[in-house]
């Protein structure tokens, strides 16, 4: 079975994937059943006439192409690959404005030693997880191991330590702190808006670890001119890997940026991870088994 | 009963004593039975002959003038009354480094988007919490719910989600990240020395929130400046509240510096916390019963 990659592969994936398929990387493709990819044009598939199994190594699947993918493709993504490092990094940029202890760094090098700034308890408050994936999951137990009254926000109710709501709203409201780790797909594109974030604490750090452009950027940058006391602290940016595009946004005191970084960008180490549960799920596939991760089309058409 | 205070309190802490005690501020001091005080002088014991049970508000017990407490004088400390807030604290000075939160948002702000700081994982990693009291047990719940291998140490065995070990050495080695909530006594001061640092890995972060003097100054100095990775993220400093002491530290690129916010001192909520918590124990006592958190004099002395 003929497999196209058209991305650099560890030596160890290589050797494995070899045992179960022929690998090409262009030429004819004209026998490919199954695509390893990254990312994906409209122009190479439609050079696989035969396609009928896509592995994505990422966990998001809205960058792909979905009005050229046809509708009998199966396509799978990768979530879970990478949870561990981005729930971490979630914390990281939570934690690191909320406890302040950033701006009281930057104090302490300038001399200034004033205690003047107050630190807000993560126990007891209401912090909202937006997104109960393989991500969220995780930052909610987390959060619920420091004892914070988490609320979880998903589409389909889940089990968990949170109390669960389905509106938007209701998690938000009052909430001193928020995780963002959505996946972008037609429901939540925008999702997130300025009236939204509105309903947060005054002083409220929102953090955004899924796609940035689930969050309205013009809502985002206008709260943060509001209000000089809430803190935007995000890992993913609209342009996405462009990221000069979105420069006025680290400008601001309130803003607190990584660029993408949070998981296989960030870790070669995690990015192997991601390429092993990968290889994985091909096998799976390869031997006619049922692979894991299979999207929903219709989340995104 | 007669109660010396020689801090500010809080109106309902005062109107709650008043039930139970005779509140004196100065003047004779003759009659005095119960101490409730953040600091005391071996001045102030001096003119209290009669005393017996010296409540303090804080959760250390280091600063007090042990030889000048006769033994008969029972201490009882406020171990736990700002736990959560400082295990908090700590999760945020250990995260924010480690996972290059505060290094990538500053280049971003400098207009530098290149992903070229590797972000090591929690999950998995060697970490170590030194003291496992109501400090480090938090710490290391939390981090054992992001998945890391947790190493305790401390004096005695204790059980919870960590590998115990009473051996220093054993802890640290090759472990990724250290916290430090040790309480500092007769057994702790000193205890970290520059061999002990060097045992971690070499781009470690070591924490700490419990007190600056457990850690030998001369040993953080040379390990930061031997090992550019190493990064020392602290609340507490060796000169007290008299932060300029320790100002060549703030300036080092690998030292993280807080004003000893964690607990009390950086959150108006959490000091009332300790004051409640102590009002309680002091009331336990003017009724009869066993206070808790009660001093083991031999840890001083």
């Amino acid at each position: 079975m003929e497999l196209y990659v058209n991305f650099e592969l560890p030596r160890e994936a290589e050797e494995e994937l070899g045992r179960y398929y022929k690998i090409v990387r262009g030429g004819d493709l004209s026998n490919v059943e199954v695509a390893f990819v990254s990312r994906i044009t409209a122009e190479e598939l439609a050079k696989m006439p035969r396609l009928r199994f896509i592995q994505v190594v990422t966990a998001g699947l809205d960058h792909l192409p979905w009005e050229s993918i046809p509708p009998h493709v199966v396509v799978a993504g990768n979530a879970g690959s990478n949870a561990d490092a981005v729930a971490e990094f979630a914390m990281a940029l939570l934690l690191a404005p909320y406890k302040r202890v950033v701006q009281y760094s930057e104090k302490m090098r300038r001399g200034d030693y004033r205690r003047d700034l107050p630190i807000p308890l993560i126990h007891g408050r209401k912090i909202a997880v937006l997104g109960l994936g393989e991500i969220g999951t995780r930052v909610a137990k987390i959060l619920a191991a420091m004892g914070a009254e988490v609320w979880g926000f998903s589409r389909t109710p889940k089990e968990g330590p949170w109390r669960f709501t389905n509106s938007l709203e209701e998690a938000l409201r009052g909430a001193k702190a928020a995780v963002c780790a959505l996946p972008l797909n037609k429901y939540t594109r925008g999702m997130v808006k300025y009236e939204h974030l509105a309903l947060m604490a005054e002083d409220a750090v929102f953090v955004n670890v899924g796609r940035a452009e689930v969050v309205d950027r013009e809502g985002v940058l206008r709260i943060l001119k509001e209000r000089p006391s809430f803190i935007f602290a995000s890992d993913v940016w609209w342009g996405r890997s462009d990221f000069a595009k979105d420069a006025e946004f680290y400008a601001l005191p309130n803003v607190y940026a990584t660029p993408w970084v949070a998981g296989g960008y960030g870790n070669e180490e995690v990015w192997m991870q991601m390429v092993r549960e990968a290889v994985r799920n091909l096998i799976t596939y390869a031997r006619g088994g049922v692979p894991r991760n299979i999207a929903r089309r219709e989340d995104y058409i």
